[in-house]
């Protein structure tokens, strides 16, 4: 049966899913769309609960519509029903709605690493998952965000990390970095701050410990001082007096931070 | 006179020079909003055309109203007239229409620098400001365009770019940048292209000659083939299979190229 109508609870479902961090919260799932993130999302290991596919994407994806449903129950929509639910402009017409990982494991699991980057109030969906595949391709081991963080599972984020939070699965803070920068120091970790500051160390002209964290802050405010008293500052020459985008500046402290192995 | 209406002249010609790329090239100017762009607009020497705020702008900013109305006519309209002008959700209130640099001038411009960056079908404008403004930061001298980047005078562009555009003025080349590498290697230039191939360099375990000019490309297709055959290959080491957004590895780029001066 082709579901047609708007008002359908799966349809209603999914698009809750899709546009309301609440939404997927309460249901704890995460809602996936395109046939890469759900692939990368299967591989992962996540849990599905379901998928729903626009009548185009039934013929045009055969191979996906099996994978899926082989492991949950999957729905058929029209193409028209399929834009209503979808957040894209032109979208593929596939979408999983998937168990979110345990994130209670997640603190240990990360402080078992070696090299950590802790995000302080990056609100941009965009430059957040960007960072995050970022430090997935050099092999950064976690990575920790404050409450205030933009939210790693939205659709938009999870676009831009291209599936790298399914693999990295960041571990969001409750409210500050402060007890994760308490852990991290008790696990022997040398603590550091990207920032601009008079006892600033610069980038490039020393080699990181082995288990390094580092701090990258928000744009217009950086570092919460909390946070930041706890650290040794560094930050990256550049010849201008403007600031370096959140994303920018996390590429350039993972490629140290990876060459220093 | 408070313009009130949506059909005026002067609100028409806005909306179409924030919206429409051949409209700003028809006219050949660029459009600014917001204080800050303004000001850099200003700060950079463009020659202002008009002004328009709205009212609430109008008392928020008496200093940036007086600034602009001293070189140019200036233009006050209703909130929800600029609403309809504006292309950003909580506009500022504040529009510039200035005139666009004499591009021809500037590819003879960028071959007297000594660090130059080519982009080779960046399109999406927010990583192609982003790029802007890192190549600024770390004192790149120039940048060329291929034909099919997105436009850096776009609103989002501009945005994205922090007014560094406005500084940097790239070149934008009418198709391929085969003729701009032509010239930058009868100038003496060492080119490189970013891209992963058998032959390829590792990045930061050389030192790139005083000259040099390297090409960031499409994430997707990466640098067409006639570009890349023009020059050496680098890479960045990475640790996965993923790649890297292209904004992110131009800043890593950045890096080392004005590391190495």
């Amino acid at each position: 049966m082709i579901i047609s109508s708007r008002k359908n609870q799966t349809v209603s479902r999914s698009r809750g899913l899709i546009n309301e961090k609440k939404f997927r919260e309460k249901e704890a799932l995460l809602a996936l769309e395109g046939e890469k993130l759900c692939d990368e999302a299967l591989k992962a290991g996540l849990k599905a609960e379901y998928a729903l596919f626009s009548e185009e994407a039934e013929k045009k994806f055969p191979q996906t519509v099996k994978t899926l449903s082989d492991v949950c129950p999957t729905y058929i929509v029209t193409d028209e029903v399929y834009s209503y639910i979808s957040g894209q402009k032109t979208p593929q017409g596939i979408f999983l709605a998937a168990k979110l990982l345990d994130k209670s494991e997640n603190l240990d699991r990360i402080i078992e690493k070696e090299k950590i980057i802790l995000l302080d109030g990056i609100q941009d969906p965009g430059n957040l998952g960007t960072i995050i595949r970022t430090a997935e391709a050099f092999g950064i081991g976690g990575m920790i965000l404050s409450g205030d963080c933009a939210d790693p599972y939205s659709p938009k984020a999870l676009r831009a990390s291209m599936g790298s939070a399914l693999r990295l699965t960041p571990f969001c803070a409750e409210d500050t970095l402060s007890v994760a920068l308490t852990e991290l120091k008790k696990a022997g970790f040398a603590l550091y701050a990207a920032m601009l500051d008079k006892t600033a160390k610069k980038l490039g002209e020393f080699s990181f410990p082995k288990k390094t964290a580092l701090i990258i802050g928000n744009e217009g405010h950086g570092i919460s001082q909390s946070a930041a008293e706890q650290c040794e500052k560094l930050y990256i020459p550049i010849q201008t007096a403007e600031s370096l985008n959140a994303a920018a500046a996390a590429a350039i402290f993972c490629y140290e931070m990876s060459r220093n192995r």
